[in-house]
């Protein structure tokens, strides 16, 4: 793991989410970004070289809008950067960590990623995310 | 904010997460400590740049036993490097962030930390911590 990639926050409104991260991070959103498949909508914020996500659900009963209803807005997952996301994965597996995603499927910003089921880890969601390879570029 | 100094993560039992987060970020802790005040056993991983703290109440009625009570394992905290604490504070005291701790306390690690309150941070307990000036060495 080379570091923590980033936090993902889970918030109501993006928008004011959006205003206030701003203000207390000093620098807006580089990137806003909706993610069909996981029915939210996303900010990101740079921090040195970590990143605070917002995620904020598009539909009440995505995974963000369910974990807002139980929980709360608050933390919902850490991320961390690695630079072979299926070998990390497959050396968890084995170490007995149990894989929400036994295969990396395409996340926000660029990202293969996997998650890590929080009942393994403490009560923590842990996400391994790795820069997708670029596209090759149409001729 | 230079980036994210470390994550704080509330646990149970300090011996059964150290073994848990060794395995999972491939690296032993580098340091393990007693904040009295707080009435926590700390451990610190290094992630890159970054840390992961673990933290276990001493006593049932400290802070880290209360969350576990009311929320269970989990993250607890995001901490951010500063390089001007009470310069830092100031600015988001103005920006009508609710401050915790108006003047810096002594934290773990050997850091100057104050957190502002998760009401007016979407629910995520925020610390703010810069590395505490160095103690002039005896004579």
């Amino acid at each position: 793991m080379n570091k923590i990639e980033h936090i993902g926050i889970a918030v109501k409104d993006i928008d004011q989410a959006n205003t206030l991260y701003e203000q207390l991070l000093g620098v807006p959103p580089y990137k806003q970004e909706v993610v069909e498949s996981e029915a939210v909508i996303t900010s990101f914020f740079k921090v040195g070289e970590n990143k605070i996500e917002l995620l904020a659900s598009t539909k009440d009963d995505g995974p963000i809008g369910k974990f807002i209803a139980k929980k709360g807005e608050g933390i919902h997952h850490i991320a961390f950067d690695v630079d072979n996301i299926e070998k990390e994965l497959e050396r968890l597996e084995k170490e007995g960590f149990q894989l929400i995603n036994k295969t990396p499927k395409k996340g926000a910003d660029n990202k293969l990623v996997a998650f890590i089921h929080p009942k393994t880890t403490n009560g923590v969601l842990v996400e391994l995310c790795q820069e997708a390879p670029s596209q090759p570029s149409p001729k």
